[in-house]
């Protein structure tokens, strides 16, 4: 029996219930549990449960939110699939290296913590909102001249590859150790908020595109660095400084 | 573009046409065509057109046969799925294994010969009969307490342990393409000199021990991030932002 691994799979914005059926099962199969829809078109519905066979108790137990951010608000690492094969601000990894890593950050993630794969529709996949919260992008090698796989299918490959990873043992670690656990998708946007603040009350704009875009940008990076709760705790003081300072000096208007 | 390899997929006995057009996905998918049918209940079929989606090439060059023997006649190699961990007579390969076999004796094989892969009924799997012609059998490691997998699924799987196994040694994980160069060194340490000024302006020090310990932590997850030189003048852009806001408000004093 294999012990449980908090590795949670979010299905945003699935279309069709029968593939969230066939996702509960492909993941039982692959010794998987934590099943989060956020904003199914139609949930419960008799195809899901159809499709799911015998792995209806996943199915019962999955959860219902309107936003990814609510799904992976207790994430300390979070991994979007995606078709493509490069990507301008995230990391690619191929099924098999993303399991090696989910598998391992899964290990050392805090009690109550979990890490997290994101699938977007069908037939769009995921927005770039919806990334805003990813590390990293994950991509299951194909035919490049067929990519297109179904939801399920692609479940059940990252699944599997999950089991073979956790199956070959612990293998060659490949992170730096943690003085502290990685931060979750809640801290980082907390982070973000202040930020947000910071730079309307600096008056920082981007010169030629939307404040949103910059934003945007400065996630990316941040994300990349997979800060840990201490880290994040430093921007956060330092931002505070920031802001003190400024009303000390008199500094209120914006 | 892949060279094409001799690898059959032999389907027996299948009993739901949608499952075959699922197949032919899924072979498409990973860059496999050669599908043959044995005695399956309904075939050609609308559901199995509908499954097959953007592969109904493959669907429709699938030859039908009467008999597992017809199927393999001209394949030098035949392993056989299978759910057992063991058997009595035959060598059991997990799939990542049995794949690199298939795609080894299939650049073997000589002109005009295949190797096949055969799929058993949803239900039933093989008989001893059909599986006279195996040379050895194919596991995919699963779930103990819940090994069914859907037929299409084994066939997604086993299908991509072959596009791994064909695919060069090295892997196909991606750093993201920058949009711009990586920040130089040099390009860190002004960024890490004007944070330096922008703390001390603000009186942003360590608590507990001394501010280069805070410094090292923040280049630490900086440098981790790997900045391109958009992204690091981002940051500088934003910390002169905030000195010249403390300035105008006649925040000159440290």
């Amino acid at each position: 029996m294999m012990q449980p691994l908090p590795i949670r799979f979010v299905l945003v914005d699935t279309s069709h219930p029968g593939n969230i059926g066939a996702v509960a099962r492909a993941m039982k199969n692959m010794a998987l549990t934590d099943l989060v829809l956020v904003n199914p078109r139609v949930f419960p519905d008799a195809e899901a449960t159809a499709r799911a066979s015998g792995a209806d108790d996943v199915l019962a137990s999955a959860r219902v939110v309107p936003t990814v951010a609510e799904a992976v608000a207790d994430c300390s690492y979070v991994m979007a699939t995606t078709a493509r094969e490069r990507d301008h601000y995230f990391r690619v990894l191929d099924a098999r290296d993303a399991a090696l890593q989910l598998v391992e950050r899964a290990r050392e993630a805090a009690p109550g913590a979990a890490v997290a794969v994101l699938f977007g529709t069908e037939r769009f996949g995921l927005t770039n909102e919806q990334l805003a919260a990813a590390q990293a992008l994950l991509r299951i090698p194909a035919n490049p001249e067929y990519q297109s796989l179904n939801i399920a299918m692609a479940a059940q490959l990252i699944g599997y590859e999950i089991y073979m990873a956790r199956r070959d043992g612990t293998g060659a670690s490949v992170l730096a150790p943690r003085e502290a656990p990685l931060a979750a998708a809640d801290d980082y946007e907390r982070l973000y908020e202040h930020l947000q603040q910071v730079m309307d009350e600096v008056g920082f704009r981007d010169r030629t595109q939307s404040g949103t875009h910059l934003m945007a940008r400065i996630r990316r990076f941040l994300n990349r660095a997979e800060l840990d709760t201490n880290e994040a705790n430093i921007l956060r003081g330092l931002l505070t400084a920031i802001q003190k300072r400024r009303r000390v000096a008199g500094g209120q208007t914006p």
